[in-house]
């Protein structure tokens, strides 16, 4: 079987499992998480408002809603698109396939193709690297260093017709691509025959200057598409809804891919659940958006403290200030599970192993500042005592 | 790639678009559909309350909820586990998954599996066989046929190790298994090393002396995993949640599968919304189980009065006691698309092709009673003009 390919156990029911075992012994202990990248501000009342209206609604025989068509309500599409526009970029509402989570559609998508390549940064977050070794694919790996600036430049050598996945503001690195760079990417594509899946999950956290979409830079419509995520702007890791963008033209060896994502699709789920989907489209509404970028700004100060604290003690890290991320250097001498340890039981913290994200995450740690403000005040305390 | 051994369109996708085509040349006409699967009565108010209850919740910080347990919260698993020891099967509430659709999880089923056989009662749900075959594993057809009842017994040849698809009440044809089809069906798993799937997803309108699991039937728990839904019970379709099961000493080819199962799920999606899992939860308690109750009742008196229309003009078919669904003999020399045509000329309805469930569907048309009464009432009045 292919599972024999994967680590045994997901990276953060790992963490998760050692972090309960020290709670057991140390019932007292009280024990801080920098670790899985959850959200923590409440959803905005008019989400919330939304969603229970909805459900409401739901109730009612004039108000009921049977199946969700297949790739989403055309209002939340057109949202999408809409949001897309503010951007400066056009997407017919047709191009948004709705889905319950980016993670599915990462998941999903391998099941596109059959014996291709994949390029993957590594680290990177470990969904893609796990489903492409489930469809039995070929892995290459594009080494994130200081060196480039923990964002990989297309190979130079090597210009087969790939799959590349590239996300900015990076996961677990919380550095970003700037236009060159995704030109540069773009470039390689089209002239690879090479298809870009571009994750913009925390596109909410890049300042505006900064590429928020692969389709701010020419020439993207026909080799690459998107996934967009509500989970880390809005607050919806609970609520679970999320995008894929597959223009029409997009193909990759040839094939028309758009047509084969509907028809994965059809296939693999029955649609999104109207309240959430109502959830979301109020969450593209001014009052909606407000209250996302309050989120990010939260989110940000929390990685500014967090980063703070670092540069006090004298941590060498990464990232932070256009991402919810911070990417840490270990101890000298120390692995990255070795770092988790240590902060477990010197400073009842948990963070991520950066070894979790590929072989090039080791000899780092991963801090997320989603937390709540006191949760991450009080962290950033313990990591400059 | 895979795609090619598929039709190129979803069944119930081919027929909206059939009926709408109609629709837009014969704007006057009033189209009824009797086809896809689809509730209408609205959600009990219980289950709609604790969804606005929760999404009200989750705007507070102290009743904020991030991502979900991966396999679902306790709350819900432990009262599906409760809904099993009511038909007297005790089940841990560890070996219940939840999902956000039974379409959803036997699209994920067939990835646990590499280069197996798995047979199919022809006709079946087609997501079985679609999933299957972009996995690329053999199928072998039973045939549903008048003289086994439409229900297959075991194969009495090729006794090797299969993956074996069991719907009871069957979709598309309205049929169950009694306890010594399902017993025979075990006692064959367990000889030949396969393993069964049993899908309930339309559990709920079985009479109650018939088995609702395959956990009824004793030696079942090392050789089945079961999937259930919301859908058609509470009325969910819209909603999206359902469950598997998979207990812990479930094996196929020596492998434990609940182990890969975890890992699957894990990797496959960030698990259900935590509002539907609220609604779930309240659809089984003692006022979400009378409300479903009384939905099952209402489906069923449609049954009734499409299965006397049926008989009035002498058409012959079969279901519709213990399901929501009719099994119609198409009229002698028509397809099972040239018979949907003709009703939706003829009569203006929608009914679904059988040759869509499988080439054994062929001059074969399914009713679904899952309408208004409203519809179902005129529907059968065009049925026997």
């Amino acid at each position: 079987m292919r599972f024999d390919a994967l680590t045994p156990t997901y990276l953060f029911r790992e963490m998760e499992e050692r972090a309960a075992a020290y709670r057991e012994r140390h019932p007292d202990a009280e024990v801080l998480s920098l670790g899985i990248g959850d959200v923590t501000r409440p959803l905005a009342p008019c989400v919330s408002a939304a969603m229970a209206r909805a459900a409401g609604e739901m109730a009612t025989a004039a108000g009921f809603h049977g199946y969700p068509p297949a790739f989403g309500y055309d209002f939340l599409r057109e949202a999408i698109a809409g949001a897309y526009a503010r951007r400066g970029v056009t997407m017919e509402a047709d191009t948004v396939y709705i889905s319950d989570g980016a993670k599915t559609d990462a998941a999903l998508l391998p099941r596109l193709f059959d014996g291709v390549t994949v390029y993957l940064a590594d680290p990177c977050y470990p969904v893609y690297r796990d489903a492409h070794l489930l469809a039995g694919h070929r892995i290459c790996t594009l080494d994130a260093t200081a060196e480039n600036g923990y964002l990989p430049p297309p190979p130079e050598r090597g210009r087969d017709a790939a799959i590349v996945y590239l996300t900015s503001p990076g996961n677990p690195i919380g550095v970003a691509y700037d236009r060159a760079g995704l030109s540069a990417w773009v470039r390689y594509a089209r002239q690879s025959g090479s298809l870009l899946i571009f994750d913009a999950a925390y596109a909410a956290y890049l300042p505006s200057d900064l590429p928020h979409s692969i389709y701010e830079i020419e020439g993207s419509r026909t080799c690459a598409v998107e996934l967009g995520s509500f989970s880390k702007s809005a607050g919806f890791t609970g609520v679970r809804c999320a995008w894929s963008i597959f223009p029409d033209k997009v193909t990759f060896g040839g094939v028309q891919l758009a047509p084969l994502w509907r028809r994965l699709k059809s296939i693999s789920s029955n649609g999104v659940s109207y309240p959430v989907q109502c959830g979301a489209a109020a969450a593209l509404t001014p009052a909606g958006r407000a209250a996302t970028e309050e989120h990010v700004r939260y989110y940000l100060e929390n990685a500014a403290l967090l980063a703070a604290a670092l540069r006090a003690s004298g941590t060498p890290f990464v990232g932070g200030t256009c991402s919810p991320y911070l990417w840490v250097t270990c101890p000298r001498g120390c692995t990255a599970w070795e770092t988790f340890t240590r902060y477990l039981n010197e400073r009842q913290l948990v963070v991520t192993p950066g070894g979790g994200f590929g072989a090039g995450g080791e000899g780092y740690i991963r801090l997320s500042a989603l937390g709540t403000r006191d949760t991450v005040r009080r962290a950033a305390e313990r990591l400059c005592p």
